[in-house]
Order: structure tokens, then C-alpha cells, then sequence
């Protein structure tokens, strides 16, 4: 589309059906909330004039093939306006949103569900409604876009994201996270409109905020603009320059939230509950709007449709090109994301030698050996740390870093921004073409909670690399040790929450993190040197079943030590001595995933757990444990937060030691007997 | 002091002197975690200088009485930067920092812990390490400094806080909610220094930044500066410069990091390990410093000693002057934080009142008539809410919003920054004189973990205001709706979790957070309206033993049904049809807290769950339900995510159900009867 051509020689009837265009928007929405009696007209309404001309004149995408890789992304990141999206997407002509998924909104099993929800509509990008989320996912998509275009060529990749953030979305931390990253790495492609409406759910933004939003996006690398975001011409004017700036945009549009409501209108009344019948008729009056409710008539519905047309047009051209490019087929291989079968060869060779060779290392340690040969074995793969690269080990040898002006690297320095890490790794991971994988320390889950939870929700494949995850980590303190937050991850629906025990469970783990493409894993590792404590070789990866008998005994069982992670070791040596002093039989289970085990058949569950009374041994909170240790089950683990010592006496003085553990079970055997 | 004086007239020898007692800091700091083999020289040989000057010439404070509610705070928001801490405290001369606390840095027991530790020695004014709550929190001492200053006027309360602050507090996203915040709100008396080294731990900031900080603090409303950190006079004057300014201020001190250390400085490898036995020499050599280790000479800590002796004068005048305040009394009485007894008289006759007319509320709803109580009783209690002011219920009647400019309000619009709530309310706490509750959507606890985590880990007296607290929220969908929340927060040592089940309940609740006044309290809360539940009145607060049988049964118990907040209702249905429709007898137990059931004695555990089956309804994930229900019980909760519909809609589609429950319960009979 020639839009130079588009703004100069725009007729009257252009402008005049632009706004009957948005005005079909505002009905859509006003009749969808009232029906629903629930949700949120105001800033749909406001940004309806904006949408209308991003969608009419620049945005490139085909209705009819949602999936087009080189559509242009376009985020709600202020989620509550989902209307506006819904609105859009029967306007243009999604084949799944019918004007019937209008009138169910926010109802059971209904598409158009009250934020907009990934998976649940063809052409929703990314689920919204958390605030923050989509201006830092977008960065991802925005990130994913320029290094996909350095692998394959501006011929195959070559799109824009568009976000569409509001006043709660620049107010939460995470947004200042996303721009930093997107203006240092001069994400150009990267086109933010703020509903500037000066309008929050408790009343004026100036009850609570008294920055100079543009000052501050400038300062971040952004190139900014200040519109009106009820002109047509200064909107389409806007978007022309953005794209053309060679920076990441802010656009600043001035709008009255709840525009066309004409008692309401400006005023936080109209953010989150239905405007009211009355209104709504005043509305129609004032908007010049005379059609019934989810009617809009036919001559605005072909002008909409024209949107998809175009964009037809363009995917077909883009076909063309991708066939005719030697990087077409790598193309859509990638954007299988398909990590080849070697991958899984070489890393049960791996295993096989680490097992003859007995290699003791900090299962962080390991993690990096595995990525080492994962990384070499495909490109899919993305890595990048919080700032903490040397001690997550997240980095292998030849990946280099992608920066400003060279988007051909592989490795993310995210910053000290765990959370913009996460919603970057969702944009990856969504955009498509890459596995990402990113680290920081398991303390510091607690800064990117936000996003994880997003992960788990779209089902993204994300591999977290959680480091430091004990009071294992010693001399940093409670601050750094984890206590609770297994519990929260495991609490968490729809992630694989993985804790090897040494290095070859953490081969296990990495393997199955590839593999589980549905879902998020994180996978947490240990500061300190662990053992090998694998018997032999199996073909098996024993911890996709989540929980195995690592160690059983030879006579029946008198006691079951149940423990993850860098506990493991410990429980062996307390098995060992059981043995040795006390001839009682202790068998060893290690846990390495709860999920997984859980997914397993009663029976195996039963056949791992046995009858005999169980210890669990988990440097970190109980919550949680009872569910495997049962009702005669004792638990050796913190009761409160850690404390700033050196590893080892840190386990000593919380009592998560072999001899505890002999007394422990030795306790409860009598108990038992007697 | 006259700072002017000192900056006009400060000889030569004033530099030297100056010079001298930062590098007693630097070399006690290489000692120190030379000796540890761990810790982190790198920032205190870095600010060395800044911190001299500020302590030197400005700040105020009395190590004989660490506690003096007008002392200046200083927070070390790049807690790493520990041995900078303690150093500092050796050499004013805490009494609990003598040179052997310096010499046991990092080890179990030490005061000098990895980080510094609220409460672990005087003078730390609270806990840092997890980067950016430092600046965070400060906003909530600041805050509090120009709130108890309304109240009882600058002859006492008269105070700065000042904040050391790293690149990684300033990338933090929770940086951002706390300077916008902070430059609203004009807080003129926090000075926050950007140790502005260009290094992080990957390697030079520019890896991952290119924001302009100085514009990007000016755009919240900040004064700004940027100085050579290690030039005396510049630093002074930048200082004195900052106090006058009327308004928030950031001072960029670009510095060296390790400076002193002549091989390693200005590289992240002096980050976050010892320098070597080497590199300490060279630095000895370099820095004119050849002390013994953990050797001072006498005149260089004389001269840091009157820093304590100016502060003792200061303090000595302060006393004087509250002594003739008419307000001296009241003062000294809101530093105690002592709930006036007639609140829990007061709220003692609400039950009484609410169960005659059970009352049918939502919990929130009551969760604000309770407060209209409190806040009438007491003006201990500040008030706020992220933005959701109308949907937590959190302010009342007669409640005015502090401002800039006016700061005689009780009621703070944090705006749509959960994290930066968390971590001012923290401030508040730890500043003294205020008891603060903020509100959002439990959901939304995930934006504020960091800073709740610290809030426990502190001990502090803060009141997480949690609504919209289940699936029960409806139609804004599962974005909106916690599943893992409740066990996140439950497994986080030294929180009181409560949901009250009814109006009566969340009396108690409140009852109980106002008197646990040595950790936070979070009470979740439903949207929905709820029935009164409470047979009769008793004196008693029952939600004080954290469960308690509701509803026993004639004959003996055949199951036991367990639930929390709006799922204890629903029992009660399941319960009065098991009776009616099965002739069994269901017996109700409501949970509102676990932690204080946890705190009960074995025996009144026991009474409550007792021997027959137990069955679990929370709409929330199961983890940390099988310590309750034990092995032969069940659970009826959520197994993902929520979705987008009507709350009763939800309830059914999730099997959330009397029905439910019944039938659970016949089965769980049958078993244990065949």
C-alpha cells in the first residue's frame, strides 16, 4: 500500500468513512458489554479512531490465514479492551468470530472471552489483561522479527508490531524493563500507541502519576509523537513517520476514553462496566449510529473487508518470494521448531559417558555442558541471563550476543530485568521460528512471576534456567535463597518444574524440556558440586516419569527417602548408613518433576512410593510434601528463611543432613513397630 | 552543621583526612571478604567516596541509639555492596560492629551477613539484595518522613533519606513504579546515588542498557546531577546541592568500580569476589595504605567517630524539642504502633451486630465496613490501593488522599504499581509510626512478590488487601482469576494468610493482622457476596486458632468436610444435603488460616479434623491440601487455569458444587466402609 498516496489524496468521503468505520467499533462494543453486563467500553471506545486507521491503511494481515508468519503482530496490551479486538476481528473478517461471539461475550466457552486469550481466537497474538505484559511481550515478537530477518532476509521477514498500551501498562515496572531493552536494541519495528486518556480506574492519573511519559520513552532510545488520537490525518501522519523513524515508536494519542458515550465519555465511568441502556441510545443519537445492536450495515462491513483483501494480496506476494528464496525451505523448518532427533542421540551418548566417567559437577554446570551440545545441534535455541551469564552458565562456546544494528547473534543479555526477560522470552517463543531459554537465580522467580504465569497460560515453550536454588548457594543469604518458591512453581498450572540431581538427570531434564513443546519448563539448578549418583546406563531417560527408585533395596523396604534435586546425594548417604549401622533397608527416590510424576499410573506412583513409611528430604518449603510423604510421612526441609553462611554449614544448622535423617527414619520404623 | 562552611573552608587537610577514612573503608572491605573467600568488593571500593562525604559532613544519625525516630535513613539498595554497610558502622562506631563482627563476615551467626539483614545489627534499615526494592522502600520512608511531619511538625520529624542505588536497582522495572511515584508525590527529601560504575555482571552496562537515566529521572519529577563520585567537593556539593533542591533527586556519581584494587578496578571482576591475596597488596601499595588488616589507625577512626559524636549532639537538641512539643507525647505514643484497645471492643460488637442480622456481604465489602471502624479508632493505619480503589474497598469514609504538597492525608493512590506498593508500604512500616494496607487482586500478588517476600523476611507489620480472590471474580478470566496464589503465599515462611469464610470472619481476620504486629498479614477476599455462617456469637476471635469446626454434627462425624472463604459456604450446602438427602453426618470445618492452625498443639488439631474422611474445597490448586485431608481424603478445586464466564457458571464448569461434594463425600464412605 502506497499510504504517502493515502494521505495526500484522501477524498472527504475517506474521512467520513473512517468514521463511520470506528463507529461501527464503538456500537460493536457498547452492545457486546450491555449484553454481557460485564466488562469494558471506555478504552475501546476511546482508541476506536486509531484502530480504524491502523487496521485501514497499515496493518498487514489475512483473516484467512492467521498464522502467516510474516503478518504484522498487533498486541492488546491494555487487555480490558478486548472488546476492541473482537470488534476488530469480525469487522475484517476472522472466519471464527461471527457477530454470535460477539453477543457471547464473556460467556463459558465463548471465544471472546474478557481479556483476550491466546489459543482462543485466531489472530490473538498473546493473552492480555495482566498490565505491563504486552508492551515486554511485544519486545520479544519485535526482537524475534529482526533476527529472523538476519537469518532469512527481509524478502521473507519483514513485518511491524503494534502495541496498543494504556496508562496502567507505562505505570507497571515491567514496561520500563521492555523499553530499555527495545531502545537499546533499537527494535525499529517496534510501534507503541498509548491511550493517553488521562483516565485510571480510581479516578485523573494525576491522583497518582506526574511523568512526562515521552521525556521517559526518549530517554529509553524511542523515537516519540504526540497526537491527537481522534484525527484521522495525525494518526495515519503518526504511523507513517514511526515507521520510517528507524527507532522504536511511542505515539502518544490524546483521546477521551469512552468517546461517543456523550454523558460519560472522559470520565472513569466508562472503563469497566457497562454504559447502561439509556446511555447507549444517547450514544447512537451523538455517534449518528441509528442501526441496531450488532448490525452494522453492509457498505461499512465491505470497507472493513477491504482490510483482509489487502492483506490477501500481500501474503500471496510474500508466497511468491519465499518460494523463490533459497532460505524458503530453512524457513519453514524453523518455524517448525522441530529440534532435530540428534539433539536426543548425542545426549544419551552423553549420559552414557558421564555415567562410566562419574562426573561430580554443580548441576548449573551440567546444564551448560548440555547446552553446549544442543546449541551446536540447532540454531532454534535462544539463550540469555538476567545479568548473571557466568553464573547461570547460560552462554556456549561460539554463541554471540545479538546487539543494535547485528541481530544475527543468538544470546540475550536481558539485563537486570528478570520480568522483561520472561515477557521477551513469550514474544520470542510466540512470534515463532525460536526456543528460547533464559536464566537468572530461582530467588529472583519471584521478579518475573508475571510472566512465567503468562508462559504456563499460552503454553509457550520457555525453558527457565533457575540457578542458586537452595540455601546450597551459601553466603548470599536469605534474599537469595529460594524457600517457597518450588512450592509456586509447582502450584502453577501447565509448567514442568524439573530439579535433576546431578548431572545426568539434568541431561534428562533438558531433554524433556525440548521435548514438552506445549508448556513452559523451568528447570533449577544447584550452585554446588552435586555427585553422580546414576547405577548404569539405560536407554530410558528415567526422569521423564518424573519420579524413579533411584537406589532400591535388597531386602523389603523399611523406609522410603523421598528428595529432588542436590538432596538426593544426601538421601544416599542416609540410606548407606542406614544400612551400614542400622541394617535397615532405606530406599532412594528421586524426584526430579512432580508434574510428570503425577501423570504417570497409579500403579507406577504406587510401585515408586511403596507401603513402607517415606522422608521427604527438599531443601525448601514443605507445602506440598504431603502429598507424597502421606499421613506416617516426616519431612526434612527449611520451616523459615534461610541464613548467610557457608553451604555446608548452612545444611548442618538446618538440620538437612544424613544423621538427621537416620534418626529420622529410625523414628518413625519404631513408631511403626510399636 | 554548616555544610557551607565546610565546603568554603575546607583545607587541604581536610582532603587528606577525607581520602584516609575512604580508604579505611576500602580496605576494611577487601579484609573482609578476602577473609570470607566470598563477597562483593567491588561497589563499597567504588562509593567509598560518596559514602564518606555523606557520612562525614551530612548525615544524621546516633549508633548509641540506633533507633532515634528523627536519625536520617540510609539504604543500601545495592545490598551486595554489604562490607560497605558494616564498614561504615565499625567506623561511626555501632556497638554491635566492633572490627571482629567485620572479621566473621558471611558467617553463620555474624551480624555481617551476605547481604544486609533487617534487624541483624543496628543502623540497617532494612534488608536488601534483591535489586531495586532498596529505592523502592526508601519512597516509603521518605513518604512516611513528610507524613509524620504533617502530623507533628519539622521540629520533629525532619529527615532525609538517602539511597545508594546500582545499575541493577535502576534497571529493575520496580525502579521506575518508585521514582514515579516518589517524583508525583515531590517526596524532596529523598536523595538517591546512582553508583554509576558502567559495569554490571555480564560486563559493561552497555551489553544491555542505553538508557539516558538522567532524563529518564527527570521525566518523574526528579532533580538530577551527575558528578565524579570520587571528587570530595563535587560529591559535597552535589549533596548540599540535592538538600536544598525541593525535590526528589538522583545523583549520578560516575565512579571506578574496585577502585583502589590498581589491576582489577574498573572490570566486573572485582564484582563479586575476593581480589586475591596479590591484588589486596598492590591496592595497599596503591591506596598509601599500609595498615595491618582490619587495622585502622587511631586519628583516621577519630575522625570518623565524630560523626557519632555530631549525631549525639543532634539528638541530644531533638530531645529537647519534643520535650517541649505540645505533640511530644503523641508522637512517642504513634512510634509504639499500639491499636487503640477500643478497636477490638469496637469490632468485638460488629460480630455481635452482624450475626444477629446476617449479614450477607461480599468479603471485601466487609473487609471496608471493618475498616471504617479501624480508621475512625485509629490514624495509625494509611490506607491505599493500586489503582483499584472501588474494587478492594479500601478507602473510607472521611479518608483524604495524601498529595503533593499536602501530606496531612491518610490515603495513598499507588497508582497501577503493585510492586512499588508493596515495597513503600514496607517503608512505611520500617520508618516507624504507621501501619499501612494496600490493596489489589490476589491474582496480582504476582507483581508484588519481590517486595512481599520482604515484608516477611522483615517481619514487618504490613496489610496485603487481596480481593477478587478466586474463579468467583467471573468474567475477567483466568488472567484475572489466582489458582497458585494462595500456595505460593502459604508456603512463604512468616506470613499470616487469611480468607475468611463470612462478615464475622473477616473481622476476626482484621482483628488479627492489627495485633501480629511482627509480620504481614494478607487477607484474601471475595468479589462475590457471602453468607453469614456463624451460629452465635462468642467472645472468642475463632479465626484465631486458624480453623475451627463451624458446623459439628449430632451423631458421630462419617466425613469432614475443609474449606476457606467462599468454598466454606458450599460445604455448608453439601453438608445440610448430605444430612437431609443421605442421613450423613457432614461436619464443616472452616480454615481461614493455616499458619495459625499449624501453631495450634497436636491435640486441638486433632479435634478439629478428626478420624472420619476429609474432603478440601478451595477454588484454588490442591498444593498443600494433602497436610490436611491426609491420604484417604479428596480434594474439590481447581486442576488448571480459570476461564471467562458468569462466577456461578464457573463454579458448576469446574465442579466446584454441593453436588460435587456430595457425591465425593458417598464415595469416600463407601470406600473406607468396603
Amino acid at each position: 500500500m502506497n499510504t504517502q498516496a493515502l494521505l495526500q489524496d484522501k477524498p472527504d468521503t475517506e474521512i467520513l468513512s473512517e468514521r463511520d468505520m470506528a463507529n461501527a467499533i464503538r456500537a460493536l462494543v457498547m452492545d457486546s458489554v450491555q449484553k454481557a453486563n460485564s466488562g469494558h467500553p471506555g478504552m475501546p471506545m476511546g482508541m476506536a479512531d486509531v484502530a480504524t486507521v491502523l487496521f485501514r491503511r497499515f496493518i498487514k494481515l489475512d483473516p484467512l490465514h492467521p498464522q502467516w508468519p510474516d503478518r504484522d503482530r498487533f498486541v492488546l496490551s491494555a487487555g480490558h479492551g478486548s472488546m476492541l479486538q473482537y470488534a476488530l476481528h469480525y469487522l475484517v473478517g476472522y472466519p471464527d468470530m461471527p457477530i454470535e461471539e460477539l453477543q457471547r461475550f464473556r460467556q463459558i466457552g465463548a471465544k471472546t472471552a474478557g481479556h483476550p486469550e491466546y489459543g482462543h481466537a485466531q489472530g490473538i497474538e498473546m493473552t492480555t489483561g495482566p498490565l505491563g505484559q504486552g508492551i515486554a511481550t511485544a519486545v520479544g515478537m519485535a526482537l524475534a522479527e529482526r533476527m529472523q530477518a538476519a537469518r532469512f532476509g527481509a524478502d521473507i521477514v519483514d513485518h511491524h508490531t503494534y502495541v496498543m498500551a494504556g496508562d496502567g501498562c507505562l505505570q507497571e515496572g515491567i514496561s520500563q524493563e521492555a523499553i530499555d531493552l527495545a531502545g537499546h536494541l533499537n527494535l525499529s519495528k517496534l510501534i507503541v500507541f498509548w491511550d493517553n486518556n488521562a483516565i485510571s480506574i480510581d479516578g485523573p492519573t494525576s491522583l497518582s502519576t506526574s511523568t512526562d511519559q515521552l521525556a521517559r520513552f526518549k530517554a529509553a532510545g524511542f523515537d516519540v509523537q504526540d497526537i491527537d488520537g481522534h484525527d484521522f490525518d495525525e494518526i495515519a501522519g503518526a504511523i507513517a513517520h514511526a515507521k520510517a523513524s528507524g527507532r522504536p515508536s511511542l505515539i502518544s494519542c490524546r483521546t477521551i476514553i469512552g468517546k461517543g458515550a456523550p454523558n460519560l465519555q472522559g470520565t472513569e465511568k466508562t472503563h469497566g462496566a457497562p454504559l447502561g441502556v439509556a446511555e447507549i441510545a444517547a450514544a447512537r443519537l451523538a455517534l449518528d449510529w441509528p442501526h441496531e445492536p450488532f448490525t452494522v450495515p453492509e457498505h461499512i462491513l465491505e470497507t472493513w473487508r477491504d482490510v483482509a483483501r489487502r492483506g490477501a494480496d500481500e501474503r500471496r506476494d510474500w508466497s511468491v518470494r519465499v518460494s523463490k528464496s533459497p532460505l524458503g525451505e530453512d524457513f519453514k523448518l524453523a518455524a517448525q521448531k522441530q529440534v532435530p532427533a540428534t539433539v536426543f542421540e548425542e545426549l544419551a551418548a552423553f549420559r552414557r559417558d558421564h555415567i562410566e566417567k562419574a562426573t561430580k559437577v554443580a548441576t548449573r554446570k551440567a546444564s551448560e555442558m548440555v547446552l553446549g551440545i544442543v546449541n551446536t545441534a540447532t540454531d532454534l535455541t535462544i539463550g540469555g541471563s538476567a545479568d548473571l551469564t557466568h553464573s547461570n552458565l547460560t552462554v556456549t562456546p561460539g554463541m554471540r550476543a545479538v546487539a543494535s544494528g547485528d541481530f544475527s547473534g543468538r544470546y540475550i543479555h536481558y539485563g537486570i530485568r528478570e520480568h522483561g526477560m520472561a515477557a521477551a522470552m513469550n514474544g520470542l517463543a510466540l512470534h515463532g521460528g525460536f526456543i528460547p531459554y533464559g536464566g537468572t537465580f530461582l530467588a529472583f522467580a519471584d521478579y518475573a512471576r508475571g510472566a512465567i504465569r503468562l508462559s504456563a497460560l499460552m503454553g509457550q515453550q520457555v525453558v527457565y534456567v533457575m540457578t542458586h536454588d537452595s540455601i546450597g548457594l551459601g553466603e548470599d543469604g536469605p534474599t537469595h535463597q529460594p524457600i517457597e518458591h518450588l512450592a509456586m512453581l509447582r502450584a502453577t498450572p501447565g509448567i514442568n518444574v524439573f530439579r535433576p540431581a546431578d548431572i545426568i538427570e539434568t541431561a534428562e531434564c533438558w531433554e524433556l524440556a525440548l521435548k514438552h513443546s506445549d508448556r513452559p519448563s523451568v528447570i533449577v539448578l544447584s550452585r554446588q558440586n552435586l555427585a553422580m549418583l546414576r547405577p548404569g546406563y539405560t536407554d530410558e531417560n528415567r526422569s521423564a516419569r518424573g519420579a524413579y527408585v533411584l537406589r532400591e533395596t535388597a531386602e523389603p523396604r523399611a523406609v522410603t527417602l523421598l528428595a529432588t534435586g542436590s538432596e538426593v546425594e544426601i538421601a544416599c548417604t542416609a540410606a548407606d548408613m542406614l544400612r551400614a549401622q542400622h541394617k535397615i533397608a532405606a530406599a532412594v527416590v528421586s524426584m526430579p518433576s512432580w508434574e510428570l510424576f503425577e501423570a504417570q499410573t497409579p500403579a507406577y506412583r504406587r510401585s515408586v512410593l511403596a507401603a513402607a513409611p517415606r522422608i521427604a528430604i527438599e531443601a525448601a518449603a514443605r507445602l506440598g510434601w504431603d502429598r507424597w510423604i502421606g499421613d506416617k510421612g516426616a519431612f526434612i526441609g527449611m520451616h523459615g528463611f534461610g541464613a548467610s553462611a557457608p553451604a555446608s554449614d548452612l545444611y548442618r544448622h538446618f538440620g538437612i543432613t544424613p544423621e538427621k535423617i537416620v534418626a529420622t527414619a529410625r523414628k518413625l520404623i519404631s513408631e511403626k513397630e510399636y
